[in-house]
């Protein structure tokens, strides 16, 4: 059926008898459509409910206006927050990456793989390290250095690169320097970061040296979207590694490295595959 | 809503069009029920589909054998396999354990805990050390060794013990003695046996000692149903320890303890929580 | 050989060379031990050394003040902080706990099972709950409840009881209450608490709804020895769990209780087995 | 003191009495050494002892031979295997690779993060796909297709390859050819391989395809030398990943290929370290 059309329906509401149902009903009754996954959460303490539905439609010609129009009534009905996806729309994506370049090479080899339903349009550094792999893989490379006097321009800059490739998700891979509330405004939900450790735990710089010095037996990563406030969006995805005393600084960092890689393409899959939605500054993901 | 009845729908059956959408349609248009959790899962390669549907209905008076005989076209069309749980039954369950008394003593104490919705009626042993736990935990302890000479009486015992009580779930908690196959038969998924390794690779007796010859470096515990093929029934859930040179033979077997009773629960929990379906040798868990 | 004595020497000092040399030959000229393992560590850093070495010898009587006494030039050429302990000396301890019995109920089953070297003198209890489980493994049950008005004079009746019984080590097995600071010290790195939390992220109380509120992906739980300042003290073992949306808080918790049991039992058997040493607010495990 | 040489000891011998003393004055009386870290280890079933010790020395020149020859007393009195190995030697590497890459390219990103001490000095493969890979890293690249009857005077051309380069170790990531018995005589402990999955479950051809029929709910992957027997060698590292019923076999391969690469590096690491001792077909890390 080459003509149908792989949608997803990302809602979150007020929890309420008949949701589903209305929600089902309106699929298959008006669009006919073909329910491949249909996965529901409720968060009971605030008497949430979130649910994505991914489903195919018969149609040749699926009409996303139509569509909207048509569900808006239902969606105002129970107080809805909705966005539709499509499957088949590779998103334009932007790395950003300073000198540490572990993670971006993850990610083009992951791409590389098939693992990203995504076009890597382009890389963005303050430094000119990562120029060979961005060129070896085919991918232009944007060398915009940063001190704080250029910040506000090189900023702009970075917008109008991001507007003019039309750039839906900005992955920081190891990108060191914060972004200015209006950047981060500009794509909300559209920016992840990682951070070298188990958040809320050592924010701020320097993480692997606080770890080191609380001297935890468990090291972390987290991939998170970034808001204003530093290292406080909503988490996508933790993981952690076991250290004893036999890791030092440098074989602590070297375990990190594995752990953010892991925790930022996880994040990244899912945001592209349209299976995180937030609400209260956490992640539901449905994975 | 005291009346409220919480009842589980699970369904298995190949995967089609529409199938979401009549089993939705079903429980609200027919029932005016308030689905509480809806999980699917396709199994792609073999077109099979599972759903799990968790619904309360307000109608005081939930007719079960209506419902039943409702349901059964759309099954029928829809070549389902299903079946219909009700939370509020909690399962009688039925413990044996020879002379290892961790899982034992694990489950009961979550038991104590609240974690089980489950009646646990009796215990079953071919050994007498269990019996101060049973008696200090208020379960009824039935003492019945076994000779090879004498385990096909023992097991009519056993059966009659079972049947007496209304035994809906079995678990074997450690217990050293090989069921036959008839006394399988009588209680089709609904006995949970634990096997001291990470099944397929060490089969059979002694698997700790296996795993320690052939040097792996993670030791790991399964949990499962039993059918007539020893170690060969679905799997539940496993669970793996990292061991090193360290772990010399006691040590690792300590390590297996702790996986034995963490695998062990989860599957208790989860089957007496009606999230487990069978298929293919296999299990789908909705958790 | 029975009358073998097996001892444990534990150093920590500034790394310099010609240490391991002078250790091992004061122990096999002098003493003509036989070293059964011998384990080191140096923190770079900080330029320490850290060794542990276990040794049995032939000796019939092994003289403890007269090795004390030969040692002592060694230790003060090397600025060495030093102690030796004895494997066959087992430990006396003290189980503290309040209404949550989940991890008391955990090392009263490892000690029936012989996972630790130590003698569970007495448990007490600022609630009456812990009674019939402490009676059932014979050991001697203390109710002392506490107010803020009593709390100084029940903490004196508490170190009279452990002066009485000798306590080598005290384990706040969720002992709900904060020890004074004097009696903190009196056993210093002598007092093994569990915090259900992945130290330092949520200090302090609640933290299971600390880690809900805040999203994270994993919950963890630390084990650590008390000092004055709470939830600071060196970090023994840390692990922690997956959870996901599909978690509210009752099933955070119930997976917490998990994580707070294997971590308390593993900071408590190495304990007992003097594979502790701490140092810059931090441990080294001789595991 | 740039003169210093660090050198690793590696023994494994029957455990006996004064065997810890005797390699200590050994090293310090004779040759007036700086121990940096001596770890041992004894499998008590076996009687066996196996000790590292990593040293400095101070002479400007250590020699060698006369080491050996001093040592070799020694070890003829405590029929030790043994050897000597130095840190600032640089081994040759050579890398097999056929067509999935991923294995590669971390090997290669890994080297270039600094986190292998290794001279990685050719590519080898059966295929052409890792030729731009290889280039980019600026690492010879040899393409030798293979056949059912090419395959004698192929390996002939590999051993050649590998002798010309002075080859220390052979890392087949992923190199989907089976190596003939008197290959792999010739690199003894000196070839690693990585299989996906954990053995000793799923030996042979299409392991993600039998673990999926199985129905297991974790994955592994295993790091180990190659012997003459496919699948058996010592094992070096293995790991494993959860999955679940949303897991079908892409999804698995994808995260199986993260735990190839970590399994992989690790054992790599471990090995350019001297940190590998194998016995009874197991192997000691001392890492």
């Amino acid at each position: 059926m080459p003509s149908a059309k792989t949608a997803i329906l990302l809602i979150d509401c007020p929890d309420r008898k008949g949701l589903v149902a209305a929600i089902i009903n309106f699929l298959v009754e008006r669009y006919d459509v073909n329910i491949l996954n249909a996965d529901q959460h409720q968060d009971v303490e605030l008497g949430l409910f979130f649910m994505r539905v991914e489903f195919a439609t018969d149609a040749p010609n699926f009409d996303e206006p139509a569509f909207r129009a048509a569900f808006e009534p239902i969606a105002r009905e129970f107080r809805m927050n909705w966005r539709i996806e499509f499957a088949d729309a590779p998103q334009n994506v932007a790395l950003f990456v300073s000198q540490y370049l572990h993670c971006l090479a993850d990610l083009l080899l992951r791409h590389q793989a098939g693992e990203f339903r995504a076009n890597l349009a382009l890389v963005v550094s303050n430094h000119e390290d990562a120029r060979p792999l961005a060129e070896f893989h085919g991918i232009p490379f944007h060398y915009l250095p940063v001190t704080p006097a250029t910040k506000p321009e090189v900023e702009a800059a970075q917008l109008a690169l991001l507007a003019e490739n039309k750039i839906d998700l900005i992955i920081l891979a190891r990108y060191m320097q914060v972004l200015s509330p209006s950047f981060v405004d500009a794509y909300p939900r559209r920016i992840i970061n990682v951070h070298h450790s188990f958040l809320p735990a050592f924010t701020g710089a320097r993480p692997y040296h606080a770890a080191f010095a609380r001297g935890v037996k468990l090291i972390g990563a987290t991939s998170h979207y970034v808001t204003e406030v530093l290292d406080e969006g909503p988490i996508i995805e933790q993981d952690v590694a076991r250290i004893s005393q036999n890791d030092q600084l440098p074989s602590l960092i070297q375990k990190g490295r594995d752990l953010e890689r892991m925790v930022l393409s996880r994040a990244v899959q899912w945001h592209l595959d349209h299976r995180v939605l937030t609400y209260a500054n956490k992640t539901v993901i449905f994975a």
